[in-house]
């Protein structure tokens, strides 16, 4: 091999679209190949079956010094799961397979799967396999879920159309910041004996961080009111960047209005306290495991009807770009996230 | 959480055992969760979807001083729809996940791809998706293998009966005794500027071990001969694992024959000037990528008509036990291998 490209120059999306390009499916059963949240193949005639592969390395997606391994393995599923969810369809089956370093209990593990099976008995779910093997450093996790859908059901990140409107489940940011309370709260507590992390008022946040929910609720919400999606992704990797996917694959721009970002109290009271801004929480956080989809905007009352949405924005054409409107109405343009080498 | 118990207290079978006990599907289209070489999910009334996951970590299933890019994605790929085709059952789609540490190159990376992609074209198996992210410690690659079958072709684990014909396509043990090669040339030029390995003669070897390929040919010829095993499994884990695992799912007992074991003649000669029985690599070696299966009695000409089979022992009843016949008749039991640290 010639000469070393490190991977920061190439950015972690870069690196993707290069180590895949050459990639053509050639099987008639492989509906839709790399490039949307879980791959669609061919079930029967009418009906589809969805595939998503999602991994979680310790030191990079966990700090096992707090995150209890129960909420470790719920998490797990959630985050799995989450990807079939965001294609508009039923989540109903994972694999979960470890990479176990010699510091991992039996009794750690005996926590990590009831936390896998309390997320798959709430999401009714089936465990149908894994590896399970030894490792030389950290603990290894990946989970492959899988779903089912009609294929006119499938909600696609390419399908987002001029004017349509931006929306999103529950809210942002609180995620982000139950990680950083974990943070803080492990950084005063270092070498202390018999610590006490303080968490009053901010149980909520820990809850988004430790133990989020798929919101596969919100699938069958938009099954019963007969609405699909004409994009979806779900937020993982904080607005800006799922925002941005959806432009990418649907060749269309995007303005989301800031002061229409919904924020939960405690976020907002903590990133104050922490003299964080909470609306960089919103946009580069991640892991909210919320939707962010579109729909045309004569869909506009009924989507107000459900209560639980919010309007964010619109679609534009490809040439106005992302943009973040502020509140004073000046723009500013959006950033992916990187290649994180720590969240 | 009270006490700690090691893992190698309970070994690999009985710990996964343990830790998926109380999982139950609760979806229909689950037809098999946990316990065979991959999971099977309804598809359409005739077809099922297989779905199996594996993984790879550095420094316990490959070592990069010596394991060049390209034939770890080949392999990657192989471990993966070698699952699928330990059902009797089509690859068609892979997922690739990879934790990437930061010595490894976009350079190290398009080679990877590229052994990916050359066992992708090979099997016609379309890579759909994956997940990249940066890994603190060593390279993570996770695999996951879709294929498909009408169900009446799906070969389990749990089929073997009594007087049934144990068969094996291919030979046992030159992986391993290609490991073995490759171990000890590192240890020789440990530390010498410019090394030059020997490997003369033994290519074969290196290639089983490096660049193995999955016997999806041989499902081919099972569906032209319009033949179903009873009971099938790769042969991933060694000889004796392996046919215990059948033995166990089956009810049932075996005997193999030690002189009818298939070994290449570049096992037995390395074997020898290494000073290892060729009989314990082809047993506890694993990573053969070859076929274990079981045929009724009445299939015998038929099999040994297809001329690329080993018939090496039979089924017998479970009181029996698994055993191996030595050329003189001495019975011996045959152990599994544990929760290995390092193959």
């Amino acid at each position: 091999m010639k000469g070393r490209t490190e991977i920061s120059e190439l950015g972690e999306f870069g690196l993707i679209d290069e180590l895949t390009k050459g990639f053509r499916p050639s099987n008639a059963t492989t509906l839709e190949g790399i490039g949307d949240d879980a791959a669609v193949i061919e079930a029967s005639g009418d009906e589809a079956i969805l595939v998503s592969s999602d991994q979680m390395l310790e030191g990079i997606d966990f700090d096992l010094t707090y995150f209890p391994p129960k909420h470790l393995g719920y998490k797990a599923v959630t985050k799995g799961i989450s990807d079939i969810v965001a294609m508009n369809a039923t989540p109903q089956q994972i694999t979960v397979s470890l990479g176990i370093s010699s510091k991992i209990s039996v009794e750690f593990l005996r926590e990590f799967y009831s936390g896998v099976e309390f997320a798959c008995r709430e999401a009714e779910v089936d465990l149908v396999g894994g590896d399970t093997s030894a490792s030389l450093t950290g603990l290894v996790i990946n989970v492959t879920a899988m779903g089912r859908a009609r294929k006119e059901k499938i909600a696609y990140r390419r399908g987002a159309k001029l004017h349509d409107l931006i929306c999103i489940t529950g809210n942002l940011g609180a995620s982000y910041m139950g990680l950083q309370l974990l943070e803080r709260e492990k950084r005063v507590l270092e070498g202390v004996n018999d610590p006490k992390p303080k968490f009053d008022g901010y149980e909520y946040l820990l809850e988004r961080y430790l133990k989020p929910r798929a919101r596969y609720d919100f699938v069958k919400t938009l099954d019963e009111e007969n609405m699909v999606p004409t994009s979806m992704i779900d937020l993982t990797d904080g607005l800006a960047s799922d925002m941005m996917q959806i432009c990418k694959a649907s060749k269309c721009g995007a303005r989301i209005y800031l002061e229409r970002m919904p924020l939960a109290r405690q976020t907002t009271s903590l990133a104050e306290e922490m003299h964080i801004d909470p609306v960089v929480a919103a946009l580069n956080g991640g892991e909210d495991y919320e939707l962010l989809f579109t729909v045309p905007l004569s869909e506009k009352e009924r989507i107000l009807g459900l209560g639980c949405i919010d309007i964010i924005g619109h679609i534009t054409s490809e040439e106005s770009g992302c943009l973040l409107v502020t509140p004073d109405g000046g723009e500013i343009r959006m950033k992916a996230q990187g290649f994180k080498e720590k969240e």
